[in-house]
């Protein structure tokens, strides 16, 4: 059975342009098949500033009206994916940029609910079939957060979220490793100081950990896509910062999640 | 032996949304294995400007700097092409967006000669076999005009340049049709006459046309790599207006070239 690492690099890996190539030559370095899924950063917001396209955000997610889709795939499918996989050509990887429409992927639907997040997509259906040709191919998937819903309407939909359906997806029929890289060294007792880390985090801890607040903001999304990936099939989930990625992967550093 | 028709769509059409559609529609429905480069319309220019990037042209070619390389990049390789590809998918058709660097499918390197073209990539090599690959599965090939250096560069490559590449490349295995899908009903013996079509044009016609100044501008690179492709075992050229591409593929509308 094949390993496959599933690697999603986060917002603020992705605006450091000397931290991501740095990321990119050890992730490039790492042997066996793997997938990256990259988040959007700034440059989003930046852009559609410099457009005069205002943004709203309701907790913490991006409210994706049809001018702020324009500027996400603008940004997120054409110059970070594609800046992404000519550094990873350049590094002797055969990277290939995708969507979720691009092969049909990833198919979602617009959100629906009490909040009108716009255009922003949740998924209904991950195409192995078609990873499983790229990974025979011996090529390296980049895909971006997009998706689209089959009827020619592209989506935004969240990258970490992105990360943990392909993953469950992957397990179905190999062991994935997913591994969660930002700008921190993982899950912390406290925010502002990286030497709290958490070296192993139970679904259970972090039940405590979220009824305390210890952990908010962007992380409670993340890790309720990671611990749902452990559920679903994914053999380890780690967390951590982008500039250790082999340690990650050798678990000499970050968190790591546990059933239980 | 297979039939594979690579269709190139310009500048204006890509700027009609229900023009767009309706072409899509008709290309989606060509039986067959099949092939879309397309152009970058008047999108990057409108976007350049509001983001207060001048734009300069020699010989109605773009000087390709940073930033501008910054703004095709998001237009072409994100905006209008994701925008096909999920058009497609909607009308069952399983569409790939593609630059040159995914996949590593097209190198390039950066133009040198007097004028400084900036970021603008001279194609050096196809890869035949990627593409075959994607043929093998079905899926449909959408290509936006970037390549890359295989060093971490994107560079803006003409979109009839690509097509007629790949079709070059195709044609080493395959019988080729390539047809240049834009708004005119062809070659015009007078630009501003549509009854004045050039049904069928041979290359020695071609070189007294322009030797007569009746072919200019645009026309002339379009052409140019519309007869190296027929050189260079491509089986049928055809130009014409991409409302007729039915007729194009038969040969009951536009312009056929021919050898000789």
């Amino acid at each position: 059975m094949h390993n496959i690492y599933v690697i999603k690099i986060g917002g603020d890996v992705i605006d450091d342009i000397p931290g991501l190539d740095l990321f990119l030559t050890h992730f490039c370095a790492l042997e066996g098949r793997k997938l990256l899924v990259h988040g959007g950063g700034k440059l989003a917001t930046v852009l559609a500033g410099k457009l005069g396209i205002p943004q709203k955000m309701i907790e913490g997610r991006r409210i994706t009206d049809e001018e702020t889709l324009q500027v996400v795939t603008m940004v997120y499918g054409g110059l970070i994916n594609k800046q992404i996989v000519a550094a990873m050509q350049a590094k002797g990887s055969n990277a290939i940029g995708l969507t979720g429409a691009d092969g049909n992927m990833i198919l979602a639907h617009k959100r629906k609910g009490d909040v009108d997040f716009g255009f922003a997509g949740d998924i209904d259906q991950v195409d192995l079939g078609f990873l499983e040709s790229l990974f025979e191919k011996d090529m390296i998937p980049v895909v971006s957060p997009l998706t689209h819903d089959g009827k020619g309407q592209l989506l935004n939909t969240n990258a970490d979220t992105i990360a943990g359906k392909l993953a469950e997806a992957i397990a179905k029929k190999y062991k994935v490793h997913l591994v969660y890289c930002f700008d921190k060294p993982g899950v912390l007792k406290n925010a502002g100081d990286p030497g709290s880390l958490i070296r192993e985090l139970t679904s259970g801890d972090y039940q405590v950990l979220k009824d305390k607040q210890v952990v908010f903001a962007g992380m409670i999304p993340k890790l309720d896509n990671a611990f749902a990936a452990l559920g679903e099939g994914v053999s380890k989930v780690s967390i951590g910062n982008a500039k250790e990625l082999k340690s990650l992967i050798d678990g000499s550093h970050g968190t790591l999640l546990k059933s239980g």
